[in-house]
């Protein structure tokens, strides 16, 4: 464990989760807030997790203001890409001179968002394989899984390799109990997640079907496996990433071995949450639009989702 | 009008109400039921009709074995194509040596269904532009439209041309009030239907929207055209059948026209009915790929209403 102080902006499922089981394990965090803050402030964070147990975080460091919070080593950025349009609002602001901002969203393009208003250089990107859930004022059910992969930002899009900030964060985390695996290559793990996110967070959303259901057809199963081709000659025409055939089939086994699962973006529709359709969709599809690439079911599905959240 | 003897083959929505109309007319017309004909036998066939007023047939000729029709100069085959598990079962039976079986449903290859059973020589196709719900047993509510496009079929799928017979049963719809026009070529009346069914049925049923709210969202509504150049493409290359960039056009500009419109599969949706993906989808999809030609929108609309289905 190091002594950085961590800020997490945007406390819910995921900023959450995290904030308070780096806390629980004595490091310094400090939660930007909107609509739960009153709540933390009096009866702190919650959190009923498969992995942590049971515990409440009390007292919390709450702020509204991101102009409020202390000087940070390390900003958490764990709001829904769907509320991005207050990161001009709010990096600014929250990240300082000495402040690394590590972006915890989905999708692609999603570090590119953040460097628009702070220092490309201080900014890490983080996947996280996690499934919780904010079912009340600040308190968060923990479901399961959880690790994050970690990598560094380059503007280019090129691999930026192992730095020690890297390791010092995946040194809190793993001593907060949350398993965090460093990238050498930020671009191709966000490209890989999306590999998985496009057939089943879109079909699943669109279909109002679990995982299983999705596999258990052979024409969706087949869907699935030529939209996860489509999204690999996406990777390797606009970012020059291969996606090989054995990393797609291991993400058709691992679906097999699934219970029957409800994506996150199906559980946003399910609440009547906002679809992150821009980071996972849109962004891939407008990448593979400007090589070139051919990616019909993509587009199709994309639009599909598109008119959904428009209903 | 003729003296013609007709049979109505499935007593629903559409062979209720053209029968019923036919009947009205002064026609001599044998209904051939299931679950209604008790119904029907009692109290009649009540239609409430946009366009002929409300009226009820009573008494009818109702039978619910096909054995016991009499002969019959033309048989309208009115169920629907999720049923044509029953053709092998009643075509031989209803359609005599003189009968002629006008096939009255949805998508491609219903008349080639039918002719594995009858005489293909004897058969007609005819295509329905019709809103009509059943709302009670025997009980019609007709809300709009009405008029048949009618051709003759050929094995090979070759335009046949129009003959004495068609104009007769022309003349004793018009006679009826209903608008019939005629084909010279059935095959291409077939396509350019599904040039509008395939998207509007397909999207409107997988999205829960009606027809303006597809052409509302500028993703949607490309997403109709390019479903519609890939149908046209099929039909030229698996039917030597062009469909003219015009024609799309002109559907796009009509359905632009219409209200807020639910297309008959969406309203099946809403009823819990079997939907008929297989003769609207996977009969042009099949033709498509046994051409060779790329449909990817087409094949993952029928993957996806496939699962829909069977949810």
């Amino acid at each position: 464990m190091t002594h950085k102080r961590y800020a997490v902006l945007g406390t819910g499922a995921l900023g959450g989760f995290y904030g308070a089981c780096l806390a629980k394990a004595g490091l310094d965090v400090h939660f930007l807030m909107r609509s739960d803050a009153d709540h933390a402030r009096q009866k702190g964070i919650s959190v009923n997790s498969c992995s942590h147990g049971e515990f409440t975080l009390n007292p919390v460091h709450v702020y509204t203001d991101p102009e409020q919070l202390p000087d940070c080593d390390v900003a958490l950025l764990c709001f829904k890409t769907t509320s991005n349009h207050m990161l001009g609002d709010i990096l600014p602001k929250a990240i300082r001179k000495n402040t690394t901002c590590l972006v915890l969203q989905n999708g692609l393009g999603v570090e590119d968002q953040a460097a628009q208003h702070i220092d490309p250089d201080r900014i890490l990107g983080g996947l996280c394989f996690l499934c919780s859930n904010k079912v009340a004022p600040a308190t968060i059910h923990h479901l399961g899984y959880g690790d994050i992969r970690l990598g560094r930002y380059r503007a280019d899009g090129s691999p930026a390799g192992i730095d020690p900030l890297m390791k010092d964060i995946a040194s809190d985390f793993q001593h907060a109990g949350i398993t965090m695996n460093l990238l050498e290559d930020l671009l191709l793990a966000r490209w890989q997640k999306l590999i998985w996110n496009v057939p089943y967070n879109g079909l699943s959303t669109l279909l109002n079907a679990t995982t299983d259901r999705l596999m258990a057809h052979p024409h969706t199963r087949a869907l699935v496996q030529d939209l996860m081709h489509e999204v690999a000659a996406a990777a390797s025409d606009a970012a020059g990433r291969t996606i090989e055939h054995s990393f797609i089939q291991e993400m058709l086994d691992r679906t097999d071995r699934m219970a029957s699962y409800r994506p996150s973006m199906l559980v946003d529709r399910d609440e009547n949450r906002p679809l992150e359709i821009a980071s996972i969709f849109e962004a891939p599809l407008a990448a593979a639009r400007q090589a070139g690439t051919p990616t019909p079911r993509l587009e199709m599905l994309t639009a599909q989702l598109a008119l959904l959240a428009s209903l």
